[in-house]
């Protein structure tokens, strides 16, 4: 059997994180892949109590913003994550814990290491098999998307901080974040990331 | 000027927390100092929408319900008790940290080292200058208490195990934490607080 896998998109708001995840859904069931899509925060029943707190829910401090993240990631991966992939399902989550690490680890400039420190009882060893960072300008990104929450509302310069966090985990560990140009149409993303499952033999039946 | 301090109650369900917190109050203001209650979970505007989420919706993680609180403990330090003490204002608070470590550091076999690390970040550096410890068997304490919330409707045994969490706690920095007999009567535990604090100088005026 086909060993189940755990992807995530990743980026700045705008990006195209979501639709990428429904096109690669649509493409992986086309080839027999039982998918699970997910999305962060939320994606369980607190889950998705917590996202109304974390996104309109007004100002908070900022390490209550970030437990609150771990908070339902903990969740998500207990419930749903951990459960799909053991029944050999694969899980693709619109954000995954390296939101945390650029949003509040790097541009709340809590820290990486010590928001790292907080997520990695959430997560419980269960850590994504590929991250795909959707990399584009985050002012141009940010202008695309419609209907902003708390933290879409923040300073386009903060964004941009964001995006700084992005690159910096894409610089120190390439080997688990795949870079790609988010300004590309979403249907030719989707394509070379099926390619790309292929080449690394994920989707080959054993 | 008196230096502020930052006291805690803590203990099983239904051994008079808030009791002795509203008592200690009222004693405290008599001799002066401004006193600042707050609960644990809750507190601020977050902290009281997260205490929903914990007591009363539904079965959750243990890790997100450990996180849960840590993030309603890191908004109400930077909201209430760090600028309360800044102030000169003692603040009075019905549960710690220490609930933390002892209901699902021991209780819920989290670990107590690795829910402390979780808890650092939000504490921020300002830990309870003392913590009461209401000691008392916990199904008789159980007992006592009308209208239980989810953790409070756990199997008798389980709050045993809470109880053990906090003897251990005791046990292992008994300068921080101060034990007292739970089933005496409220107002001689006020009486008796009272003079701990003024054997160790913290009511005295600079």
């Amino acid at each position: 059997m086909r060993r189940a896998r755990y992807l995530a998109t990743e980026g700045t708001e705008g990006v195209g994180k979501s639709t990428l995840c429904d096109l690669l859904a649509a493409r992986l069931a086309e080839r027999g892949v039982e998918v699970v899509r997910v999305r962060e925060p939320g994606g369980t029943r607190l889950g998705e109590a917590v996202r109304e707190v974390l996104l309109h829910g007004g100002e908070m401090s900022d390490w209550s913003e970030a437990l609150l993240f771990a908070a339902q990631r903990a969740e998500l991966m207990d419930r749903v994550v951990r459960p799909s992939l053991s029944d050999g399902k694969w899980v693709l989550s619109d954000r995954c814990y390296y939101s945390s690490l650029a949003y509040q680890g790097h541009a709340r400039r809590l820290g990486v290491g010590r928001v790292w420190s907080v997520n990695g009882p959430a997560l419980g060893g269960t850590l994504p098999d590929l991250v795909v960072w959707l990399d584009m300008d985050a002012e141009a990104a940010l202008a695309r998307q419609q209907g902003r929450d708390r933290i879409g509302a923040a300073d386009p310069a903060w964004h941009r901080e964001v995006w700084k966090g992005y690159r910096s985990l894409w610089t120190s560990d390439p080997g688990r974040m795949l870079r790609v140009d988010a300004s590309a149409p979403a249907e030719g993303i989707a394509e070379r990331l099926v390619a790309v499952l292929e080449d690394r033999g994920w989707l080959r039946d054993c």
